[in-house]
């Protein structure tokens, strides 16, 4: 769906500011609660988050993270999606954001709808509430950037922790995001993180959404490399190799798992607590300059780098 | 000091987007503390935030709220100032802050490294951590948004709780604050926020920042109108009542004190707590329809409309 209108009573140019801010919040609805629980004060008033409230940010831009093929409403989704994957990633559990808009005076009001009322159902699929934002208007560019606050779990679980010997585990199947439709489509790994922060034997974890090889480097302990395995990467149907390893947008959880722990053991639980979900031990962390036989150069293959493709 | 860059290597597109990450941590400095509490993990894990933690979001844009002209070190302030100024509208304590950079390739390093330079000497003025991010290139926008994440004081004041009857009252001078530079030299009143927050004659609060006439609209009661006094106005030295009323990001605070007070002994008090900022009881809040011998009629001061003017 083009966000831009033809017709300026179509765009968000035929609204004045308040104007649009109470169309958002019906378009909302309960997602957004009253303020100063929601839009409408200086700032919002959360609930508790315990001891170590989480905090991330993301956005998305119209030509970079969506295009004109792609529905409004699923757009909304994934804006929240994106950052709900990071909230897995720690093992935490979304609470409430914040949502900055950039408008371009052409933005159609139709598009606008729909990508609240996209954002709004998914959070309230994960019990998020939209408690405040921002809009400015800013011809040539369409983008909105959501901080998602959140609650930690008995654990926190950073990229920081692998050491030398411990297996990596991935979720999913990688590769093909965009052109399969997963970066709008995908179901952020919430519960699969907040199970995997309460086990022992799992020591870090990052979310797989800049690619593989890229995300292993800030998962990969001082002085070493990941070894992964061609044969053991879980891809989507139709992906290549370079694909899985390097166009990121999964959103899949790559994780260490020490190497003294009882794998069969860990990988019977995850089978009990997710028989849906696909788990793979990909490889495990070697010495940097280890000649692993079989292994695949993952410097050959970058990830998403915003400022040179 | 103009954003962009005529060489392509003195901009952001010399560098991968490790690199520019990695510039940014060092300009930042102890502005910035290490991961997991800082930039680098997937989520950034906060320190308690207490049981009503508080939220906000403003932008920076190029083209809206800075220009060629302004120093760069000072927009990185504002964009924190800004949303420290909500804080202070809430009566509370900032904690933390994420930032969102979209960056046309163009954007100078230098431009970028006073920018972060600013944000990071504001940060360490008022105690903030700035805790994570995102950067994002899109080609005709320059843009930085900020999430601030703070904690409540013993009261939440917020736009709400003003009654018929109550004075007006607002800190400092207004009008006049783009031409006099005020509008990135202004310091945002977090002490007066705070104090006025442990004060039971102040009922409810605002940042003025929209312009006064529209920011008191917000503080209105149901069923009444700001009743204001053109001679009690605070104006900046030069500023017309117009400006005073309508132009905003005067940055300071308007609120309403319950009618039954002892005004005399609440304004001595403010003395004693700050005897180098002014403070003017402006007016009343009267029944909405009622005319009111030597008002201002607010309503012809609209105020900041982002997507009318």
């Amino acid at each position: 769906m083009p966000p831009f209108a033809k017709k300026r009573f179509l765009s968000v140019a035929a609204l004045g500011e308040e104007g649009l801010i109470a169309a958002i919040r019906r378009w909302l609805g309960p997602a957004s609660p009253p303020a100063p629980f929601g839009i409408g004060d200086d700032c919002a008033v959360l609930a508790s988050l315990g001891m170590r409230p989480l905090a991330t940010v993301d956005p998305v831009i119209y030509g970079r993270h969506f295009g004109d093929g792609d529905p409004a409403w699923a757009v909304g989704a994934k804006l929240l999606k994106r950052n709900l994957s990071d909230i897995a990633a720690m093992g935490g559990r979304p609470v409430a954001a914040v949502v900055a808009l950039m408008l371009d005076s052409r933005t159609s009001l139709r598009w606008l709808e729909q990508f609240h009322r996209g954002l709004a159902a998914c959070a309230k699929t994960h019990r998020v509430s939209i408690v405040g934002g921002d809009i400015a208007r800013n011809d040539g560019a369409l983008a909105a950037s959501l901080t998602l606050i959140g609650a930690s779990g008995r654990r926190v679980l950073t990229r920081g922790g692998a050491r030398i010997g411990d297996s990596i585990y991935v979720t999913g199947v990688l590769g093909g995001s965009v052109r399969s439709g997963h970066h709008l489509a995908f179901t952020p790994r919430l519960a699969q993180g907040a199970w995997l922060g309460g086990r022992p034997e799992v020591r870090a974890m990052i979310d797989v959404s800049d690619g593989l090889a890229k995300d292993l480097r800030s998962l990969a302990p001082e002085g070493a490399q990941a070894a992964v395995f061609a044969a053991a990467l879980p891809r989507r149907r139709g992906a290549s190799v370079a694909s899985a390893l390097g166009e990121g947008e999964d959103y899949e959880l790559a994780f260490a798992v020490r190497a003294n722990a009882d794998q069969p053991a860990f990988e019977r639980a995850w089978r009990r607590a997710f028989p849906k979900l696909r788990l793979s031990r990909i490889g495990t962390f070697a010495p940097e300059g280890d000649a692993v036989a079989g292994a695949l150069r993952l410097a050959d293959f970058s990830g998403y780098e915003h400022f040179r493709r």
